[in-house]
């Protein structure tokens, strides 16, 4: 190990103060000098430093025990603003957000991935800089961007690393152009991963096991594994589209037989779906048709449910989760899909891991991946370095 | 959050201090004060407790440049002794260690586990204190225990969860009983999780993604992701025996079929070949047969490593490792069973997974669960918290 790759050691300062403040709940002075051991004149001047940078602000008193009521403090979400960005094949969502995912404005373009960077890139720029402008904050207001790409992405480096639905896109930097021309920190990850982060984060804070599955034109999982996200050694973790379902014979583009994304995703389904005479080309089709009552639509969707289920039943039994979040455009379809999920994950999993395994269909819905594009973001300017930083900065 | 339960910040004291010594490289006080900021007097101080506690040594002098040598200081392992005891279904293995989990004495006992705990604690004990008074150390050397068990471990409690192969052990406490009679702090775990922290810490530091197989009676795993132990919501992460192996329609115990374990665990094999007419009963006679140069043997043995490799090959995709370990008595079988793994794994996993993935047998071999038992109970009182303890006790 280099020395160089060791934290150097400090004593508490802003940065660690702020961390404690960082679940909303409000505290006073003593309340922070009780929890950090620190003397009363150092927690002053710490949340002195905080408040003249706004990150967090007094919220009223806390009740009298008799002499003066102590003014009670917390964290302040609206204090900065961040860039989430949730790029698709065809789709650039982005949104800006106050510090805690809270959407204050939103646009949303069409794309083509296939276009390429040099086209893609300049585009999102040009929609980031419609967005902040309408929304005519302060310079300086906006501290950082994060942005969710449908490609495994290197984590060092923030680039896709040989993305199937991204050609012309391998190794790109994608966070270097988009930093120049907003003038912010730019954080890239797995569209994926951020979903599974954005669902965690803003529905279930406290399940530290989950796996996110992303239901769509094609399929793919993000985990978060004691609280974090597990990314793998390429950043490749979740990519479950091309598992084996246990039984199928069906040739996948991959050139491997029986690929969970050739059987069960909502290409796959809307295929068949037309096959059989309807009017079915994308996951909306199909989710159309289920809720238009169509037997055939529900039957198939059911079997694709038993199929993701029978895959999804291998990752219990290697993660162990104690929940798993059925997301995507596909997921639109409700019972259907997640009761054929069920059957099978539950029929197949050992009674442990079984028992206290809990279905659902994802809470923050189409708003997954900018949630987790935005915590992203914030985990990059309110770290204790970031933070300690900004109060230096003055 | 309640506030109980939020770390209390405290100034850099000698258990951070000892953190940074932690990797073997020796330092002199000016380069701890560099790395951590603090003033030379205060580092000095922290170096005396240190070096008061056995923790670390002197271990030569820093080349000089002009001016008296500096001494310089490095973590001491021999400092205390650790018990590291891995229990199977049929045997105790129990190893006093120091602190880097190199042995300095074994001993082995042949148990039988469905005895029960009744049975199996006080002889474990008794062995305990056999190898432990063999050693002839002061009172106070011996400063933790880890075990792993074969069965899922609940991490809050340390207690095992449902074990299929350990009737009467369900929710048993296994540490009280052993921290009572040794008088030291007891760690537990799942064999398996252990044998895959052992296989890390000794043989891969660097590679923080690594999945450890265990092909023996049974088949287990245990995950390495971000350099951490994952362990999931139940202790019961990386229980692959139970996942479907594509294609095969063998009805397992468990009231599945095609299973893991039932194709091609190491007691499959020897049913395998014993039907065959070979004299085949456990892991052991089918590597033997194999060792001997019978085809037949070399054969089911090679279709193992296939079936394996088909369930590892969905463990690639979920997790992105870059390094798999095949451990247990059947990986003994050298290059037939990892031959076969490999065929299957490399031809079914997507470009970028298999791009950086090494599979390689385990280089810690029947010491792995050893290594990692002691790597568990160094962790437990080799953290900043326990050396702050162990320092303010004096």
């Amino acid at each position: 190990v280099d020395d160089a790759t060791l934290p150097v050691l400090r004593g508490p300062g802003a940065g660690d103060l702020f961390q404690l403040l960082r679940d909303r709940q409000a505290r006073t002075r003593a309340d922070l000098a009780l929890l950090t051991g620190q003397a009363r004149s150092t927690v002053a001047s710490r949340v002195d430093q905080l408040m003249a940078s706004g990150l967090i602000v007094p919220v009223g008193e806390a009740s009298s025990t008799g002499g003066r009521p102590a003014l009670r403090f917390a964290f302040n979400p609206a204090a900065r603003k961040l860039l989430a960005i949730d790029l698709g094949a065809t789709h650039a969502r982005l949104a800006v957000t106050d510090l805690d995912a809270t959407v204050l404005a939103e646009r949303e373009g069409s794309i083509d991935i296939v276009d390429g960077p040099d086209v893609v890139l300049p585009y999102l720029v040009e929609l980031a800089q419609q967005l902040t402008h309408s929304l005519d904050a302060p310079p300086g207001d906006l501290v950082a961007a994060g942005i969710g790409l449908p490609a495994p992405v290197e984590q060092a480096t923030g680039r896709p690393m040989m993305p199937p639905i991204m050609p012309g896109w391998d190794g790109v930097d994608v966070a270097g152009p988009l930093c120049e021309a907003l003038g912010v920190p730019v954080v890239v990850d797995n569209d994926v991963n951020l979903m599974a982060l954005g669902e965690h984060t803003r529905a279930w804070p406290e399940t530290s096991h989950l796996l996110f599955v992303k239901v769509a034109t094609g399929i793919g999982s993000g985990i978060i594994s004691a609280g974090q996200l597990s990314r793998g050694a390429q950043g490749a973790a979740g990519d479950i589209g091309h598992i084996a379902v246990p039984g199928s014979q069906t040739p996948c583009h991959c050139g491997n037989i029986g690929c969970l994304e050739v059987n069960a995703s909502g290409r796959a389904l809307a295929r068949r779906l037309s096959a059989l005479g309807y009017p079915a080309h994308d996951s909306a089709d199909v989710v159309a048709l289920v809720r238009g009552g169509n037997l055939e639509a529900n039957q198939v969707v059911r079997q694709a449910g038993r199929e993701i289920g029978g895959v999804l039943a291998a990752c219990v039994s290697l993660l162990n989760p104690s929940l798993i979040v059925i997301g995507g455009a596909l997921s639109l379809a409700g019972e259907h899909l997640v009761a054929g999920i069920r059957e099978a994950v539950y029929s197949r999993s050992l009674p442990l891991a079984a028992q206290h395994l809990r279905i659902a269909t994802s809470r923050t819905g189409s708003q997954a991946g900018i949630f987790g594009a935005s915590a992203l973001a914030a985990a990059q300017v309110l770290s204790v370095e970031a933070v300690d930083r900004l109060i230096r900065a003055g």
